[in-house]
């Protein structure tokens, strides 16, 4: 059995390794177009920065350790140039020698992977990408030769966020440039606006709405399609990548909708004898719509899986979470499964909580606050995902409820989870406790209303203490406490009420109260707090002195 | 209808506030006989400690705030002497006026809690306990009149090892007495001995499987049973807790084997109009044994769920997992489910695989060992427990466990789990995936051993590098580095071969192949840290100079 794969990263060289494992005869060849073979991507914009001070750490394997532990042949610098399914040869170029040869297979592995878009707008030849090792270098070399002051980021994704941090850490004052509406198209608007702030705060300068235009003056200044120029030392592109599939689109495989390579659900291409695995290939959601999630976890994981299925193993691929990290200076922002962009889409029956929760008990040192959000089905309680943004447990919570996804863990079942409390961990009802008794009052008919529905017909009711209230409210909202509720309900007028507090909580209590008082009201969920993320048009502050 | 409730702190309290929000018109009554309700009990120690430097955050709620929000008759310094069932009548005294008086009831609950175990021994009445707000005052008390420099803890569990690191906190060299082999009950040995070892490492003087004799000179010196003794000046009692029965045995409510309160899976007790919560009542766990599982979260859940039956909804209480977390200076330890030690005596079928993993990538500064251990059904497949030390991530894998259990998710199925990943946070394949890795590895038949039932008659093969195998190994292993295996393999002596690494990924490449090389071969399970751990009589090291 000779296996042959194209690509030495991530996917590739997880499927060159499960193989061997499992085959000691097996002939296993790893094909690589660069200098380096499974190096540490998702590290790159970290050695930019300086976090990760040595260049080494990101270079995991040399085709000489790879031969060495795993008897692999590996070849570096060595491009497939094209693939014939029905003689099972590919063709190889040697790039240092430029020497062309032909190697046949058993069967062959595509981990292509995806590579940065690229529109063709004038001077963008001096937009940097980063993608690899020597793209790294590139920008490093970059930065020491032109001593950079100012960079502009293209693009509001993880990778854009990633860059601009570390240029930041470096020292430069940075623009990001988003053409939509919010960065982090992962993340609803309302979670987005906290990413946005804490972007802000740390001094980038944030263009929402924007997009490039063109590079002028030999890369020094940015055009915005607003007419804003920006001058630049350094300019970053990070619009999102598309998958690598010129060479299984030469040999005639299928390909996708979305433009990545087809697949059956044991990894197969349309050519049975091809593989393919990683950012170039179309992987199903859990709307059950295929899509491209260029992610780190399942190139790995399918890795393994092709190696298992080439063995004679039954694999099974189910759909994937696309659970998701990155860190954005101070805070941890995660999501995992659908949001409601993707739920409004695809018309399914959703129900939304939103808390705004510490992270562990308040009362210990450290605690923050964890802002999160829970989608699900407001009638089979099927849980669809979640979003998570906070300083310290977003990570937890976003792992937790991607594990009770897989688990088929219903919504209000979360209240359920017996998770581990200590006060410097958690509290004893957890954050994601509280989402799940969230999930239990609105399933039970409970009335809520989300920040995007607020009708300015209501009654606001505002029950937070006085110096909340004056602090900032809904325009046009009456205060009166959650304690005095009881002895001065009288005191509202007749009509429908929508109640709020800070984060939802006293507004629940308010909810429950009224209703048993024989008014008819939904409270605001996510309270002032969601609110103000998503509508701060909509509410009265007071002018900071 | 009218609801007293015994007891206002965690299930009691939780109780009664859900109550309120289910039914506005229930007549709720609190009776609480310290001086304070619904304090934060988990957060005693780190006062005393210094940590949390208020003490008025540790009072989360007064009967004023109670009755202000909730509409709640909650009686503070108030003991319950006596239940009448049939009559369905409390006697109350209260304890500041001294008067006795009578309160009906439709329905009573009682979360009277536990006790700590004073054992009489000669001079116990010197041994501090803490279990309450006043505890902790005469704790603090104590420290500041006696100007101490020694203290005594008795006891090395949970609240024995946040005492001690507390009191080292505060300036204190502390001993810390057990009287089993090991601290920390719920973990097994060899995880126990990474606790032990850091509390060592933080000057702590540990006497394991050593116990109080009596305690002398007025309180100034602890004698214990190996005739050992101890200048003191704070003697601290932790050896565990009992529940408080005394009311419930007296009304003639039924007791389990374990002397807690009988409960029907409604959270009734042998009397239908009687429920009791938290720390006094007997649980049943993973195994379905009934147990004493003394923690905040479970007190607080079926403090909800007794609310929720008497407001005539359905409830269901599962098994309990004991999910817990301590936090024990630099490290973070917690288990959920059932340890090895549970499981032996329960007769079960069970395997085990330990990981001591990179708590995020390896290239990103900051990350740290995580030492993980799974249990499973060798056959079904299903999900034991799980037992997590490290100083970063341990309470987030533990939480996906707890969670996966809960979930159904078996052993094998933790490598399909979708977790967030990017450099800060975890790797590529998480420390949870890999258990699930390992478990598959081990359920397809691939051989592993654990250091407990290494035989001495193998050939010990240690596949580590040079300079590892000289700084340490298992005695009388040979050592080939796994990267030379293919090509030395020859050089083995005929015979069983027990393979290992330092933490057994390497061991387990290494058993793969050299079985398809013909070798009858095993791995041993978490390698030579593990063994070390359970096993440190049993490794040479350099002498160090």
């Amino acid at each position: 059995m000779k296996v042959l794969i194209i690509g030495g990263v991530a996917g590739g060289m997880s499927a060159a390794t499960r193989l061997r494992r499992l085959n000691e005869k097996a002939e296993v060849v790893v094909i690589e177009r660069g200098p380096h073979v499974s190096f540490a991507n998702c590290g790159l914009p970290y050695h930019i920065g300086g976090t990760i001070e040595e260049r080494e750490k990101l270079l995991l394997q040399t085709p000489e350790s790879l031969h060495a532990r795993f008897n692999l042949d590996v070849r570096i610098q060595t491009e497939a140039l094209k693939v014939n399914p029905e003689e099972h040869i590919v063709v190889l170029k040697d790039l240092r020698s430029g020497k062309t040869y032909e190697e046949k297979y058993d069967r062959l592995i595509l981990s292509p992977g995806a590579s940065p878009i690229r529109p063709p707008l004038p001077g963008i030849e001096h937009a940097l990408t980063l993608r690899n090792i020597p793209d790294m270098d590139r920008i490093n070399r970059h930065l020491e030769n032109s001593r950079a002051e100012q960079a502009v980021v293209i693009g509001g994704g993880f990778i854009g966020l990633e860059m601009a941090e570390n240029l930041v850490h470096r020292g430069l004052k940075v623009h990001v440039v988003e053409a939509g509406p919010q960065v982090l198209a992962p993340l609803d608007p309302e979670m987005a606006a906290l990413v946005q702030k804490e972007v802000v705060k740390q001094g980038i300068k944030l263009h929402l709405m924007d997009a490039l235009h063109s590079i002028e003056d030999q890369g020094k200044r940015v055009v915005l399609k607003s007419g804003e120029t920006i001058p630049a030392d350094l300019i970053i592109l990070a619009i999102g990548v598309k998958p690598e599939v010129a060479l299984a689109k030469d040999a005639g495989l299928k390909l996708g909708e979305r433009g990545g390579i087809l697949e059956s659900d044991t990894l197969q291409t349309s050519d049975p004898d091809i593989y393919a695995v990683g950012d170039a290939i179309e992987k199903i959601n859990l709307a059950g719509e295929a899509g491209l999630i260029p992610l780190a976890w399942s190139a790995n994981r399918q890795g393994r899986l092709i190696a298992d299925h080439i063995s004679g193993r039954t694999i099974h691929v189910g759909h994937q979470l696309g659970t998701a990290i990155v860190k954005v200076f101070d805070l941890t922002v995660a999501t995992t499964g659908l949001n409601e962009k993707q739920l409004q889409k695809s018309g399914r029956p959703f129900a939304v909580v939103h808390t705004h929760a510490s992270s562990h008990a308040s009362y210990y040192p450290g605690a923050e606050t964890l802002s999160l959000k829970l989608l699900f089905n407001r009638t089979t309680r099927e849980i669809y995902g979640a979003q998570a943004i906070g300083k310290e447990g977003a990570d937890k919570r976003i792992d937790v409820i991607a594990t009770a996804i897989r688990g088929g863990i219903l919504a209000d079942e979360l209240s359920d989870l017996e998770l581990a409390y200590a006060p410097p961990y958690s509290s004893a009802k957890d954050p994601v406790n509280m989402l799940g008794y969230m999930a239990e009052n609105l399933l039970e008919g409970l009335p809520t209303v989300q920040w995007h529905e607020v009708n300015p017909e209501d009654i606001l009711l505002d029950v937070r203490d006085p110096h909340e209230y004056t602090r900032g409210h809904l325009r046009g909202a009456i205060n009166i406490p959650l304690n005095q509720l009881r002895s001065r309900h009288q005191e509202l007028p007749a009509g429908p009420i929508t109640a709020y507090c800070q984060v939802g909580l006293r507004g629940y209590l308010a909810t429950r109260l009224l209703r048993q008082l024989g008014h008819e009201v939904r409270n605001l969920d996510g309270g002032y707090t969601t609110f103000k993320l998503g509508r701060p048009d909509q509410v009265t502050e007071p002018v900071k002195s």
